[in-house]
């Protein structure tokens, strides 16, 4: 069979990494579909030295490459909103198809480009965009393709795990391990992507879609970082057999979508909980299946270049077929998409860490307890803490069973309002265990 | 599009669940893929009081099924080898695609199979095959695709995971919990395939030849059951840091492939460790990607079911397409299969967990360390306890660094042979995290 021809479009960390896979793995890769993939032009500002180009056709203008009639496929690299779309729509519109690892583009703009794609009958492939080498859209799409599925739970940012982890596993406070974390080069110059939980929710958006078959709704994601979990909240996590982890979660409800990234209790029995370091999982739950996950590296050069070259491989298989035997865009296709929205997190249900200082006085804690009471919260753990030092403070945590998270707010506000608790309650949402 | 049409042969539990999954979840199958999947022919000794047979054509003879022209596609649930063998052969003969969720024909006759399937130009698809519910032949065939796959290894049977779980976290023997198991349903009335490893043989054989492209070759596959794994080895491996679990191994390496299921240790760090009760795990390493896992439901009415609907959505979204767009049967297309052989276990170089007995007598600790270090075996740790009571017996336990399987069995010999060792020595191997 005819060779598949490629350009890439940027030949940074995972461009350069697709190059050099697709060259040192070129006979595996022919071997498993029988056709050869070959990257025919190189779109990029400059030459990368890990990727030897000879005998590439290679242009600093990445348009070049998707009018190029000599690509089939162009594979978008180059990050970020405008250029990105644009570049896609333009391949799209030269009828390429497109592979792309770019989760911001992919959450924000993914309907548009998905339409556009399917009114010109080729396919947008994005299995790079969410947790770098685990094929977990191909697991979603098409391996739990029986499935009601009703909910998942991701760890979903590295850099935030590597955090969290250090945080739990060394005592040490936040500001302290990102940078080391910058230092290492997990985390970028600014974090705020990855530890206010923006490019979780990027990730999360697009899980939430193919998993439930609802349009991509990014603007409607609740998104919570990870800067203000302190070492003692993760000690307190720990006494009560929870880890803090950064979550992305997504579940199908008769209300509607929930769709959230924050810091989250788990407990310690789960096996998402053990998830340590740069890793990341996917936990995905289906009618049929029950509960599965997905463990791997989540970014670097060569496991989001492993995703990107799925796609290709993918798309080389049914090369000769029509856009009909490819999963569709979004999982379900376009006529089947269920314009179901998404929850405000204050009509969420779950289960909540609350820490807070009261002073040692008669009747502070049955005042507190009957604030919960009063709204129909039930207390699963409770610690209390008498302050070293011989002073009148105390720390309680409260670990609650579900509840609307408006409840909660009305709660939380009473107990801030009580004479004998000092300053705010700390609160972290906490996922049960089933 | 037109429906495609399944004919399901067994209507036992795996049977039960497909039909019944594809009844409850027509929408959003149809959904994904734009087609439906229905169910035209049911091929079953007796009906099933959980399924609703109405409207179905149901027959005793499942032959009927395999030649019936209504019938796009055979579901292959009866098991066993014979009749299966004959029933997948007959419904190849007679042009159609078949799914199965039966290991032991894939694992046995699977290159005949795929062999007459190639030739008629259909294809036999068997995700259900391996780990139930977890898409683990699509991630490696498809998901893993870019990657030259090195090493892979899996929790594949629950119930040997279960009974090393019981012994691990209760301290119960083998024999108490295999007796509960088989109460709870988790275990056959005859647990042979289970606890001796052949069920994970199978199993282990068909993701070894779909990650690194080498025929089929079960007789060849090394298998030990875990039925003399005591409480007391379970409690020193925990003692250093370790636990057993029944581990299926395959390795690509210079000389050969490594092919083996026994007991394990893996050190308490490695995410595979901690993978629990029935539920199974396969860990699968890349060149691009590094260390991926995933993990799921390995048994099951519906879990299985989810995976059999895998494959009939894969079928029905190409129906249309040759089999060129479909996966390879074994990953890599018949002409790209390398036959490299099986290793002999003595060929084989792993670390060893040692048990033994040695009468407290001056010099023997020097004779046994002498003995491996001839043979530069190094010790990596060393516990000795002796014996409650006042006797003059020590239970030593050593953990080794790699050696080849057939050195370490000469160094048992020579063990056994010391005058102050008493009994024999109980071995077993160990992988070392990376």
């Amino acid at each position: 069979m005819k060779p598949v021809s490629v350009g890439i479009c940027g030949l940074g960390t995972v461009g350069s990494g697709t190059f050099n896979i697709l060259k040192r793995n070129a006979e595996k890769i022919s071997g498993r579909i029988g056709r050869e993939i070959v990257v025919t032009q190189v779109g990029a500002r400059r030459d990368n030295p890990t990727c030897d180009l000879t005998g590439v056709d290679v242009t600093r203008d990445i348009f070049d490459v998707a009018k190029n009639p000599a690509v089939d496929v162009v594979v978008e690299l180059i990050g970020g909103y405008d250029v990105a779309k644009e570049l896609v729509l333009t391949a799209i519109e030269h009828g390429k198809h497109v592979v792309t690892a770019n989760k911001a583009l992919i959450a924000v703009h993914g309907n548009e480009i998905f339409a556009a794609a399917e009114k010109k009958g080729v396919t947008v492939a994005y299995e790079a965009a969410v947790a770098g080498g685990i094929p977990i859209i191909k697991a979603i799409r098409e391996g739990l393709a029986a499935n009601d599925i009703d909910h998942l739970s991701g760890i979903i940012n590295g850099t935030g795990n590597f955090i969290l982890t250090e945080m739990s596993q060394k005592g040490r406070d936040f500001e302290d391990v990102l940078k080391e974390a910058q230092e290492l080069g997990y985390a970028e110059a600014d974090p705020t992507f990855d530890v206010e939980g923006i490019d979780a929710a990027h990730k999360l958006t697009i899980l939430a879609s193919i998993a439930f078959g609802v349009p991509l709704q990014f603007e409607k994601a609740y998104t919570e970082g990870i800067s203000k979990v302190t070492p003692q909240d993760v000690k307190f996590a720990d006494e009560l057999g929870y880890r803090i982890k950064h979550l992305g979660i997504a579940k199908l409800t008769e209300a509607g979508v929930e769709l959230r990234v924050h810091p989250t209790l788990i407990h310690e029995s789960q096996l998402i909980a053990k998830v340590d370091g740069v890793m990341n999982a996917v936990a995905v739950h289906g009618d049929g299946v029950g509960d599965t996950m997905y463990y791997g590296p989540g970014a670097g050069s060569e496991p989001t270049a492993s995703a990107v070259i799925a796609d290709l491989v993918d798309l080389a298989r049914t090369f000769d077929a029509d856009n009909n035997a490819r999963p569709a865009h979004l999982g379900f296709r376009a006529d089947s998409i269920n314009n179901i929205g998404v929850l405000p997190v204050e009509d969420v249900e779950t289960s909540y860490y609350l820490r807070l200082q009261v002073q040692d006085h008669t009747g502070v804690m049955a005042k507190l307890t009957q604030i919960l009471s009063e709204r129909d919260i039930s207390i699963e753990a409770m610690i209390q803490k008498e302050a070293k030092g011989g002073n009148s403070n105390a720390t309680v945590v409260l670990l609650t069973h579900e509840v609307k998270e408006q409840i909660m707010n009305e709660a939380i506000a009473a107990i801030e309002a009580l004479e004998y608790v000092s300053g705010s309650v700390t609160r972290i949402r906490a996922e049960h265990s089933e």
